[in-house]
């Protein structure tokens, strides 16, 4: 592949549905590219027993690969979890608690499942941007229930990939092109807030501070449309269920 | 709940959408009422050990209440599978084999995987139900490739729940039904073939050979329009895919 | 072998031996023809937390191949129990619970423990009429210390298998011919008071309605004389220690 | 407790029962005072991986407290095996294989299995007791068929429970002896060979070389009657199964 | 606290001690402040299934909390390994395969085990700085017998965490300040090279990418010294072990 | 080897050098020829449940190969824990706790970790006198602060490995000569009170009583030297923090 086959600074096509689960208090199904994952919020009416008698509330996430997300097929983790899945439910739960005032939530827990539908690179940032909107139509309805206060939201949380892939900085990496990226970030940022968390691995090579610079002015840039996406799926969403 | 509410001799209204996963081989969401399962194929080329070199295959299948299937959430199962969970695999499994001639599948595995996305009475049969059809589209594309001949089909499965409520047969119980139900079955046919599976329990109370036989004529009745709705199914997801 | 070899309606030599464990409150060896099963009650006075406080009793059963029951050796569930584990004990104990007003129990629990010390086919439903005897002994006892009332009797459960062998419908297989049948049931039945369980396999065929009535009909014919063999060897069981 | 009424130097009234599993090559129950354990042979084809090749043989054990053997029920082992269990079978496998040359029982594994029926002090000793004769049956066995040479035999052992209890050397302790000991041992003995296995614990006090002298003659009388036991029920076993 | 307490830019005092271990390759105790890790390498012969036959090596890392490290007493991970260490000991292993040319090292594996002696922050990183000396002085031994060629070094790499406390950019967090943290970074730095990863977590803010920079500023001068403290005890313990 | 090289009746060169882990109530680390072990103290400020609300304290001991105290590499036990390990620590956890009055400790627990940093044979032995010491330093320390009272320390326990190698009686065994050992013994021994444990195994062969009558002797003989060693690094490390 040719240096230029990979200058591609916009994400792929972005489209996220509110609201697939309609039992459920908020869930959405996020798309980019071939990616697609499932993000489900249950809400618990209690906090885990560390937390339990503060007021306070509660936000943990967990993250699966389906097992026809891939080809070949995903194994279940059924006996035990890998490493791979712990670390990216650790950033997803970390990412979207930076998103919320948890004091202000009562002593209720978001559990936010995010499960993959279909792995084409990209699904633990993917799973971040569609768990935030899925969190926040669960959140507005508590408020419009008057069982919270608005003040629950604190930070509106996107998150992007984006590598240096065959010489050049390219965002929102499929699989492939992740498969040969030279270094590969995951990028989480608060809109207006700057940066929640970076994560950037030399893979093949190292990479200079000019590079790393160039790759968050890439997720920076991409991540706009993905904040406008987010509140267009969460006004829809309300919108369809007062109806 | 009086015993008029409960005769119910229809099932749920029933949808079925071939290939909601495009990048696989087979799938398919079955719909009955609320409840609505994700059925899913992947093609292995190759079988378990203890059948290897004899040129047939193989079919498996797994089930999983999705955590945001059921309100409260359901607790994923990673690091033990409960005991229901595993008899409904192997349910599923034994049922679905039994539609096939596997050894005229070549040294193949369809493992079937059915992902409940909500929860509401129904979950086994349903799974069984459109793991026929997501496994036939499977079957038929295989065969249209010219990989196996089109006598792998066996016969056309289908499954239904019936059960006795408030006094009364009823069939396809939704949630609560079947938690007020007296006498619970699952019930797996082949079409003009009889009975593939019968599972019988009288939770509350024990049931006479003649409310079996009613059981029984409330599903065969109810499982003729499964059938159909299969064969449209996989008909509709072969045509979408040639074009 | 010839379909004629298993036209066998009648259940193989039936021998129920009360109290093997003199320093339980209720034991029984239950034999059919080289297929033994070691029954066993422990008495607990207390309740599963989710029971707690409400004055009910429980009872719940496990299964075991002992390693030496089968030629090759099971190996020991140690690490996990199989599918096939829990779905035997899940029927055990759904069965026995049938035969209790386990309301009237007080806050005890029964565990019966089935572990098969020979098996030659028919060790779930052999495990259920031996766990009755056990059972019905340690309630008599109880019931003769005045711990509780004698209407914690429900039902006399029993249950056989029986299957379609060489065409022919045949009771109570041994491995052979379980091995080698077309259909495989299983019923649990209370007598006077109809059916409690049925669970019907089509391992290499379909059946029939017509069919499924006739396994019926040997499974009615040959449980009289385990509900007869049970009666006798709890009566035996209650006389002998009397002494 | 009097010091006087532990003075007790003989072991509890013995019996050994051969081949109460006639499935089996060789099996036996061993019953001293209460306590009552079933040790079965399961021979296997084959030896583990890391002796593969050599043309010599194995010999494995386990142990388990079945669940009705002590009031409280013993809880199965089934997802993890404890520390006093391992212990225990490691002290079997170890003493029983000091009892063969494996060297000449060609590439097979004899598997024991000793499952205590009734617990009542000493069980792990009386399970070695028992394993040596379930094991010479099934090699006795082999040799009368011509498979292996007489020359596998090597030494028989025994083993026996002694401690201090109330401050005088009581054998074969019982239960209540037991958790009353101050000085807790097993010893293993080779007949006419000497001591297999020592171990001795002083769980509330120390002991002395003298204490631990007489404990060790103590053992080496009891097990006098033991092997002579043996023997006769090996004998019996034998004969009966030649008739 | 005041924000000048923590205006600190140099790390804390370092030692670095080669060879604690005598009887491995390589081994290294390194120490910053309190915070003591045990870094020992073992070498294995053969390398992963899905390498082998391509005459290329493999280096792998695993992390532990040793129990007496932090008070209260960590407890020991037996049953199953946490997310934190999982993700950690894939973050040395990633770090120190950039290190070396691992197509170079012959179908030989590195196992390297960082085991915390004492922690007070920063033992993820000081095992990725201690990991190097131990690696490299394993390596060094390697080349010297003649076994591979001294190609196998490919970059020197080293580690640090800092962040921002109390608003200044701080290095290498002790517990306390890790603790108090609004951001904090672990950064992996190879010689000349650039970076080789950086993970940096907004924990209770969010991070400009001004701050971003003065971390990265902070990190890259305290590494200078970690550099030359490695190079130093590889030096001193090749000479050592040759005398 | 010949029969001379092994008449050794002293144990290999002993240093135990006390607090190696300062941030700790106490540790020491004990080194008997190439064998080194380190045992770190734990203090926690209640007790197990079945023990809470008698006053009384408590004392548990874990014991762990690290990965690189042997070569080949010891595998962590992270899923499972062998029978070996676990054999281990029930025997140091049995032998400590005859060492102190626990009922005088008030509810603490003691939790002594014995993590062996190179294993050369007697690594078992090696931790019981270790961890003697690092128990003692710690329950010195708590009663210099007045929680307790001096009458915590019952008896000065250490242990030592005995073997017959080559036929003669051997001491403190290194690897080489436990696996060549037809005879091994560990002993625990409380100074001027006797035994504490004995646990001999013939792996070879069966040893008389005037064998074991002997390697007593030797163990009797050999532990005098390492009770010294204990007090003399219980005061040094006493008077070092002290300072």
């Amino acid at each position: 592949m040719s240096r230029e086959s990979h200058q591609r600074l916009t994400a792929r096509p972005l489209v996220i549905t509110p609201d697939p689960l309609p039992h459920l208090e908020g869930s959405a199904i996020i798309e980019t590219g071939k990616t697609k994952v499932l993000c489900a919020v249950s809400l618990e009416r209690s906090v885990p027993k560390w937390l339990a008698g503060r007021g306070s509330g509660w936000l943990t996430a967990e993250y699966s690969l389906m097992p026809g997300s891939t080809v070949p097929r995903a194994r279940r983790e059924r006996s035990k979890v890998s490493g791979r899945t712990q670390e990216i439910q650790r950033l997803i739960g970390r990412s979207l608690r930076s998103a919320f005032h948890l004091n202000h939530l009562g002593e209720n827990t978001l559990h936010i499942d995010c499960d993959v539908l279909c792995a084409d690179g990209g699904t633990r940032t993917a799973a971040i941007s569609g768990a935030y909107v899925a969190a926040a139509l669960a959140v507005r309805r508590m408020i419009g229930r008057g069982e919270i206060q608005a003040d629950v939201f604190h930070r509106q949380v996107a998150a992007i990939s984006v590598g240096i892939v065959g010489g050049a900085v390219t965002v929102d990496l499929d699989y492939q092109e992740d498969s040969s990226a030279d270094v590969d970030m995951n990028i989480v940022l608060a809109k207006d807030a700057g940066l929640v968390e970076v994560q950037g691995t030399g893979e093949r090579t190292t990479y200079s501070r000019k590079e790393l610079n160039s790759m968050l002015d890439g997720a920076e840039y991409a991540c706009k449309s993905i904040f406008a996406a987010q509140i267009q799926a969460i006004e829809a969403g309300i919108t369809a269920r007062q109806v």
